[in-house]
């Protein structure tokens, strides 16, 4: 080790991180990314996840790669991250890749799917599946890359007014669901609405709408919908809904490899801890509801009910697969991973769960 | 930046270098750490897990962390983990915490009990409900840290040769059942018995032993256990197996803050992940035995058999709450905290795998 005293020592450092700066050794330089979430600022649950990625990647890297969370109270564009990713105006997002749906058809499946996979299932997909491989393919095409961004486990079906009892009760109920999910209601002849999150509780209250579904205790919690609508029903649309990562691919290129996989690692953690901060907050969550309001009555939709939305779902894909070779692809990877997965879930956690209420 | 022809240039680098290792600066130091593993050379999934938090290391930190495993055939003691991380032998271990309950009986609950929770609830006790903390405070007072080390999920319950139809049917049983769940089985009759792994399949084949548990489809098809025993028993007993990273304390003190962090993120990553290729495997390899022999006959215990061994169970839990305060003050707060996630898990995931299968 030299010998200096220590003034010569802090201007020697200097000069080595002016050194180290160069192309032949770039180790101390500092790498800034600016990153858009869709969510409001500090937005619980989702808020964690970039706020947590951030911070693992500023740690582990020393410093040297700082990531700055802009909210959509400051970029004002919740659903322009996928643009403004693509263009550099923003180097990554945070979102979940089923709002491209419209802009890229195949960004759909990479979010949860009606009848889909469960959490552990999905991740399975995306790691050892081939999921990533395929969301690879659909993000490579627009200079951005996408990753596993957050889990909020099994999505409830939403809080209603009066009970289902039959596919009667969903003729003509107007109710707050959107997207793909949406369009599976609107087969079975129910009116799907958008209304923004700002006014649903009043939408719901004075009955402007029949039924909403939101996400589940983790965030219905502070919306008060428990409040104002007797029945909670359990899910089937959104059973493992992942938000996403999104990346600008040249931006992400000219990180240094160190960097490239401390990025890469931080997302993949604050992704699993976002699956499990969830579920915990689900659970103190719904324990709270439940002491507030002990009539909350929980149902599950009648069989016949259930049958009808599979249905649907089923023919809206189908549709899907035959006009695009890539969807297919992409629903038959699904499909058969989930079959396999699905009959290991049987055995293991659902006959466990089966058993173990007995 | 300064202007030096090349040679110049890597000569200072090279003086730079040594500056930085200096205790001002010391970002190129490497750290060398030796990590013993309880299973043998390339086992898998469990093997996958360190391997996979080694390379995470070493490419996050650019080779500034080395972590070297050595297997059991290397170390030849699969057992002697704790002791050899607690005096400095090694600096890191990937073991079972459970395994150390005749040592520090407390150890026994940071892998997965009886009737306990599933890996999600289980993840939620560990981050978010208090149950680091409690590890932390067993392990701490031996100069070790404890972390979730991976997780199989839940474990079958084992192969039969003959259908368990009563209590009746568990008198004199023998099984290989090692552990707590051990002592459950020996209250209801049973005869739990260990056996070398190499022995397990000529003792279950030549009906030395009636029964024998191992883990689930990832690692007993190739320990051929299907070919030979007609009944797989769905779980009970191991929910949730979580693996352990175990670091000698003051070792891990030593390293530089980014290291740290390093480190414990590459930890907490290689875990999940290996939770997710253990449902992933669980999928690939239960449905290739099902292929194999289409006549596994898959079997949960009858009703009455549960309710025993819950009985048992919460018997010897009590016995353990009773004569150690810090017994006690792990188990409540597993008990207080799957209460709540349990209900949650019951209206989401549970709810759903009811629904999604008719």
């Amino acid at each position: 080790m030299l010998k200096l005293n220590f003034a010569k020592k802090l201007a020697a450092v200097a000069a080595c991180t002016a050194l180290l700066a160069s192309p032949l050794m770039a180790a101390e330089k500092v790498y800034r990314l600016k990153l858009a979430e869709t969510w409001p600022t500090n937005f619980p649950v989702f808020g964690d996840a970039t706020k947590n990625m951030a911070a693992l990647a500023e740690e582990m890297s020393a410093g040297r790669l700082k990531i700055t969370i802009d909210s959509k109270n400051k970029h004002k564009a919740p659903l322009g991250i996928f643009d403004m990713v693509r263009a550099g105006q923003y180097d990554m997002g945070h979102s979940a890749s089923y709002y491209w749906k419209g802009k890229v058809p195949n960004t759909l499946y990479f979010t949860t799917m009606p009848f889909g996979m469960t959490a552990p299932e999905q991740y399975g997909w995306f790691y050892y599946g081939g999921g990533q491989e395929l969301m690879d393919e659909v993000y490579g095409q627009f200079n951005l890359m996408s990753f596993p961004g957050g889990n909020t486990g099994n999505q409830m079906g939403g809080w209603f007014q009066k009970e289902i009892k039959s596919l009667d009760d969903l003729q003509g109920l107007k109710m707050r669901i959107p997207g793909f999910a949406g369009e599976v209601m609107a087969k079975l002849g129910a009116k799907p609405t958008n209304i923004p999150a700002g006014e649903l509780y009043t939408a719901l209250e004075r009955r402007t709408i029949d039924a909403l579904e939101w996400v589940g205790p983790s965030l219905d919690l502070r919306m008060g919908f428990h409040k104002i609508a007797p029945y909670y029903y359990t899910g089937w649309h959104e059973p493992a809904t992942e938000l996403q990562f999104m990346i600008n691919k040249k931006k992400f290129e000219s990180l240094p490899a160190d960097l490239q996989q401390i990025l890469k690692t931080a997302m993949r953690t604050a992704a699993y801890d976002m699956y499990i901060q969830s579920y915990n907050d689900s659970g103190e969550n719904w324990d709270s509801m439940k002491k507030e309001f002990p009539n909350i009555q929980v149902k599950s939709f009648p069989k016949d009910v259930v049958a009808a939305m599979r249905a649907a779902n089923t023919e809206l894909l189908a549709e899907k697969a035959a006009a695009d070779p890539l969807a297919k692809k992409i629903l038959d990877s699904q499909a058969e991973y989930m079959k396999k997965s699905r009959a290991w879930t049987e055995i293991s956690d659902k006959a466990y769960l089966d058993s173990a209420v007995n």
